[in-house]
């Protein structure tokens, strides 16, 4: 069993979609085909993956370092004891002649095709990636459904409350019950009225999640919690910038609703600073390291049973992405819940047709792999670059 | 004034050496030129610079977003009250649209742009950038020498200790008086082998430093420490992970000398949570980040700074790479010393002709700018670029 052939293009995500630190009218991703010998149904088994949203397209560093580095190995370097190509052999492969640090630079790229190693591998197994990593990394059970939350309420070029209003109604109406909007593009007073508008359509201020994308000045960020607190919102999303771990845990001692981070943390070492430095607190705070963005599937597992040895809880894990990437580790290693972009990112911000939400929640499904199958649009890239 | 093209091309660093984490056979570095419509001699003014040594090129990322950011802007948003081209507005502009963290994937194509910057416009002033630089964030004046030292000692596929006892030699013999030399690629004893040998040919222990590059593992740190402590080296480099904070801190808790690391930070957030949490101590420990790959010049000016708020002092700061960019920091900016490799890293190891060095030290050249041009093998690497 080999990799015979990786594949990358990058692709706009063609979103018109603002925070508070950033428009995506430039963004890219890396769409990733990993082409294996196994053959299924008369065809090679091929692993997808993409770099989810917010890290530009990577192609240039695998097409120059990690994918030669992979395929020129020696196929049984990269394969288990049964035979079967293992991932993390891939990776360590790929971290040849790297060196030590800087890891954004390379933590992204080597994770989409690890990434797509997994969803190959699910696929030779022909089982749902949920399902081999549950029994990789747990005792192989899974809860039936998985809680989805929208992250919305994104700062429109023409937007209004009525607007938000609109969009947390659509929300509501499609089966979803917790939402997150952005906060910090506007005044603290107009973003208090986005957020009260949206609390008086939901069940309550705690289904109710804030994002700040780590945009806010110190001063600012101050002003936003005493604003926030009375509120009681489900948490308080990036409200500094992401490594500075001293204005985190200034605002963890007088911020008493969970706060949330990591969405712009690349390594377990980041991680295990948070929890040092940080001020993390266990008992309620979110964490969202997305997977691709921060070497892949395996390291997310690692990093799941670092954070329980820290006295964190896998409940508390939220990874970024609202991807059928992100659903196969919450629904996998039972994390706390999966993120839902429904409408934005074109054909990355969704999940498999007929994944429907009832009370906020995701029934797993069973295409085997990831999933990518069943997203006609997302898939249409992904097989056009296997093919070519 | 304005910005007419900016080019780049990756080129291999071409280098047998290892150290103690990884080797350098498929290592490049991007070199970079940015074309001014200011005519000199007939020629326009042309900026050069490459993004160090370590990191790998990173032409994708400029050509995909910061070159384009920077050739779409109208000219005027690009210079300063006195019509220069102004290297923090064009740090600025390519900053657009980028998501904060992961800075390692942009801070060293950004960090070469904007050096490339400083040397057009030092040649536009007909300066040295060290000049240059002493007028803008100092009193102008400059120490007529700067302190160099040898990054050297590198694990050879030959090696044993009579190469690096004739190494050592070639290096006294050219006028360097302290030398650096890899630990961690071996046993300890035969590490202390080489390190007592080195001693041996110099004038003291405080004259020579070692560097782990970041491989140990906590264990063997400890354990490099106690047998490191009583000779009373010049510095311990990179004891452990450049973002390993905590364990940083343990070891400048026990192990007296100087440590010292920075090579692998990349923004000021880093050093400021080094000085937070590392145990970074001021009086005594040395902060070595790499100009080009931390975001350039002019952020490099705001570290100093920020580096002495925090108690700390620039004395202590030897920027990593040992090249003309950081030659020009140290001089203007009086800093600590500069790293020397003579003889590595092919083109990219050495600095301008006749720069000679004696006891220790090299006066200031006066070529304008960087002074790129005074290195044949290196600038002709560059016009070709320039010239394409």
């Amino acid at each position: 069993m080999r990799i015979t052939g990786i594949f990358e293009k990058a692709v706009p995500v063609a979103s018109t979609m603002r925070n508070a630190a950033f428009d995506f009218s430039e963004m890219t991703t890396s769409v990733v085909a990993v082409v294996t010998d196994v053959v299924r149904h008369g065809k090679p088994v091929v692993g997808y993956a993409f770099n989810s949203t917010g890290r530009y397209a990577c192609g240039a560093a695998m097409r120059a370092r990690f994918v030669p580095r992979i395929l020129s190995a020696a196929p049984e370097e990269l394969v288990d004891d049964a035979g079967l190509i293992d991932p993390e052999k891939i990776l360590q492969r790929m971290m040849l002649r790297e060196k030590p640090g800087g890891d954004a630079e390379r933590s992204v790229p080597i994770g989409t095709i690890e990434t797509a190693v997994w969803d190959a591998l699910a696929k030779i197994l022909d089982r749902p990636l949920w399902h081999v990593l549950a029994e990789r990394f747990g005792d192989g059970t899974v809860a039936a459904t998985v809680p989805c939350y929208v992250g919305g309420g994104w700062y429109r070029p023409e937007g209004d409350l009525a607007a938000l209003s609109d969009e947390v109604k659509r929300h509501l109406g499609a089966g979803y019950t917790h939402i997150k909007i952005k906060v910090g593009g506007a005044s603290i007073k107009d973003d208090l009225a986005r957020i009260e508008t949206a609390i008086g359509l939901m069940a309550g201020a705690d289904h109710l999640a804030v994002d700040a994308n780590a945009a806010l000045s110190i001063g600012r960020m101050r002003d936003y919690a005493v604003a926030l607190a009375p509120h009681g919102l489900r948490w308080f999303e990036e409200p500094c910038a992401p490594l500075d771990y001293g204005s985190f845990a200034g605002l963890a001692e007088t911020y008493r609703p969970p706060l949330a981070t990591g969405e712009n943390l690349f390594r377990l070492q980041d991680v295990e600073n948070l929890f040092s430095f940080g001020g993390f607190r266990r008992d309620r705070d979110i964490l969202q390291v997305d997977p691709p963005q921060a070497y892949g599937v395996g390291a997310y597992a690692q990093m799941v049973a670092r954070v329980e040895a820290l006295g964190g809880s896998r409940q508390r894990i939220f990874p970024h992405g609202g991807n059928m990437m992100s659903f196969a580790l919450v629904a996998g290693l039972g994390l706390g819940g999966c993120e839902s972009y429904p409408g934005v990112f074109a054909a990355f911000g969704g999940f498999a047709d007929g994944m429907e939400v009832c009370d906020g929640h995701i029934a797993l499904p069973d295409h085997p792999g990831i999933g990518f199958e069943a997203q006609p649009a997302l898939y249409q890239l992904m097989r056009e670059l296997a093919d070519a």
